[in-house]
Parts: structure tokens; C-alpha cells; sequence
């Protein structure tokens, strides 16, 4: 497979998100119960980042997450419009760097990165059969 | 405050967590479903940093994230139990850097980090009322 031309650097994908009260929960801080947290930009970052890759991949191929980074620049609040936008910025063989930003119509809440790597689903079940000992 | 008093570097938290369905939905990808997602080590890593950090601050005063990383070792599978470490790392003026590992019977899965910064809670409520423009 030849990522670079099934993932062209600057391909990117967008979403408007309105924060809703499943990603304020997870800051798991009573006091920052009105703000989306860094596991909801996290999460969603991870949404479009499978949606560019994946849909892309032949049968049997998936990409796994290995490292991602969230910046958290200001707060987005309950009810508030976040639009993020997740773009290829890096192909190293199998190894795909996409980087997120997330604005509010007040200007940048987040900035991250996401770095996946394409494997096969039967090397991810061997990975996985052999760390449990053969089982 | 000092900081340097109230979380003495090499404060942790430890916890086992037990792999549930709602700890994988968040892979947002159908291939990953028996899998432990980032946003669900994220989530309890920022769990465990809350528990070290604000029960200790006086009222009035609250510990936000501004900088989270993940990285993915090994795969955590469906009802696995992940025993999760989170050590306060540094600390600079007031702002805190703690360190995550978890790990599986089998070893390590994921490392991360995440770096807290307090403030009272009257300054991020200021902040917020500023950001949308006094309304």
C-alpha cells in the first residue's frame, strides 16, 4: 500500500461539535463541570481522525492509535459550538501523523496530534493472543 | 500557596480499573472494539490527577489541564484489569506535571503525561465571561 498517495499530506476533515453534558463529566473535577474535556477533545479528534483513514484502508487493515496530544488553550462551555478540524500532516510508511485544531466562535480552545499506525487485523489479534500467553 | 509543599514530587495515586464496553466505544472505530481507548487512559489519568491535586487545594481554588499525552504500548483488552500509576513529576510555580503508567498482567500498556496549572475558580470564571465578550 502506498499511504502517501491514499493519504495526501493537508487532507483534511471537519465537524462542528456542540458540547453537550457527556464530554463535561469526564474532567472528573465537580469545579470544571460546564467545560468539554480533554478526554472529549481527545475523543473526537480520534472520530476524524478513523474517519479519514479507515474508510481508506482494504478489508482487513485498520489504523491503531499510538500517541496523541491535547493542548488545552481556553475553555469551551456547555452549549458551545467547538469546530474541529483534523488534518494529515506527516506519512512515514505505515505511520500517519494527523494534527487537530479546535476553535469556538471566540477564537482556538484546543490544539492536538494523533499519530496511527495501519496494521493488519490478524497481526493486532496475534499481538494480542500472544501477550495473553497463547490463550 | 506552596505548591512544592502541598504535592511533594513522587505523590501518587494508583488504581485498577477494570476494561468495560464504555472504556472502548470511545476507539470510535469498529475494528477496536474489544480494545481500552485512549480517551478512556486519558480519562483516568486525569481521574487520578484530580484525586492528588484538588482535595488538597483550598476552596476557592481548582486544578485545570492544559497539556495531556498518551502513548499506547499494548493493547488493553475487554474486561482486562489495568492497574493505573500517577505521579506528581514536577512542580513550577503552579503548575504541576504528572506522569501515567498502566499496566496489564500481561505489562505495560500505555505511558502518559499531563500537566495541571491552579487557578482559583473566580479567574476561570472571569476568563470565560471575557470570552464571550462580557455577555
Amino acid at each position: 500500500m502506498d499511504f502517501n498517495e491514499l493519504f495526501p499530506v493537508g487532507t483534511y476533515r471537519r465537524m462542528v461539535k456542540k458540547v453537550s453534558v457527556s464530554d463535561t463529566v469526564t474532567n472528573r473535577s465537580k469545579a470544571l463541570e460546564e467545560f468539554m474535556s480533554t478526554a472529549a477533545f481527545l475523543e473526537t479528534m480520534t472520530q476524524l481522525a478513523v474517519e479519514i483513514l479507515d474508510h481508506k484502508l482494504p478489508e482487513g487493515f485498520v489504523s491503531v492509535g499510538v500517541r496523541s496530544e491535547v493542548h488545552n488553550l481556553a475553555p469551551a462551555v456547555l452549549g458551545d459550538d467547538v469546530t474541529f478540524t483534523v488534518t494529515v500532516d506527516r506519512v512515514e510508511g505505515n505511520r500517519m501523523v494527523l494534527s487537530m485544531k479546535a476553535d469556538d466562535p471566540h477564537g482556538p480552545v484546543a490544539t492536538g496530534l494523533q499519530e496511527r499506525v495501519v496494521v493488519s487485523t490478524d497481526l493486532l489479534e496475534k499481538r494480542v493472543w500472544e501477550r495473553f500467553g497463547g490463550r
